[in-house]
């Protein structure tokens, strides 16, 4: 079985977006990569198996989104829809929680499944010891204000060991397992 | 003259200390250097000519604390003190605020000015832009509560450019220019 891995790309201050919900250049790597980037990028399209995502993070898109990655998205949902499939990949809406999402995810395959965001699913993930890797994509700005990945944690203490640095023209990618 | 830089450790959710004011591990690098820390203690060492730091990084500490550092250091503080010397190196108290321990600081020699914490001293160099440089010493673990390094700079985005990455056991040394 894959390992279940958080893929986020945040600002040097830990935002996810900037104060005004924007992206603020967090994924201008991802969306026209050089360096490095394009084996970051390389590796996870062939890696990934399954994803995983949040509510916020999946928007208002009741027909799914274009995706490089043709694969199961679970996506967390307050409300039972069908699984939609959009060229390829397909997306369920779980209404269960993230451990019911990671369970399916993980049932997909013997791929990874990547948690992609956003930050509230990220934080129950860590919260709940769900993950074996976390990969950050680390931008050079300070945001000074946005939504936070590591927040509402609740004074856990959680450890890690970095297990890769690779530095692409304007991020850093950053990659730890989880110590369990 | 030389540049203003900061230099933290912090852990991979941004605290500098944890929930209950604890170093929690943030600077064991620096008290058993290995790998490329030995090298960044060296830089450090022969490239600092002068020390802010805050009242609280400071701490409680009337006749100065041992240092391999032996530099002026700039404490800013409340109260008007004398200044005191402590096996080479000197202790000096600022009143009059961050600016003015800056120019002190500079004004002690050719080399580097390393701001030394704690986190509301950076935030202010930071949020009025007297920073050269950010030096972050990573390291990987989450607090999930503590101080954080990079807060209350209101809503500012301030752009950096990755300028170096090291990695030694246990911490990543992160280094950055402040795009002005």
């Amino acid at each position: 079985m894959g390992k279940v891995f958080l893929d986020m790309a945040v600002s040097l201050d830990g935002f996810v977006s900037g104060p005004n919900g924007e992206d603020g250049g967090l994924h201008d790597w991802y969306f026209a990569p050089s360096g490095n980037a394009t084996l970051i990028l390389d590796e996870l399209l062939h890696g990934v198996g399954a994803m995983v995502l949040g509510k916020r993070a999946f928007g208002d898109q009741p027909d799914g989104f274009d995706t490089p990655y043709k694969v199961p998205h679970f996506v967390l949902s307050h409300a039972a829809k069908d699984t939609v499939e959009r060229d390829g990949a397909t997306f369920s809406f779980v209404t269960d929680g993230v451990e019911s999402a990671l369970e399916q995810a993980k049932a997909a395959g013997d791929k990874d499944v990547c948690v992609a965001g956003g930050a509230n699913v990220a934080q129950q993930c860590l919260k709940a010891g769900l993950l074996d890797e976390v990969q950050l994509h680390l931008v050079p700005v300070l945001f000074g204000g946005g939504l936070r990945l590591f927040d509402h944690l609740g004074g856990q203490r959680i450890e890690l060991e970095r297990t890769r640095v690779l530095e692409s023209p304007g991020v850093t990618h950053l990659k730890f397992r989880v110590v369990k």
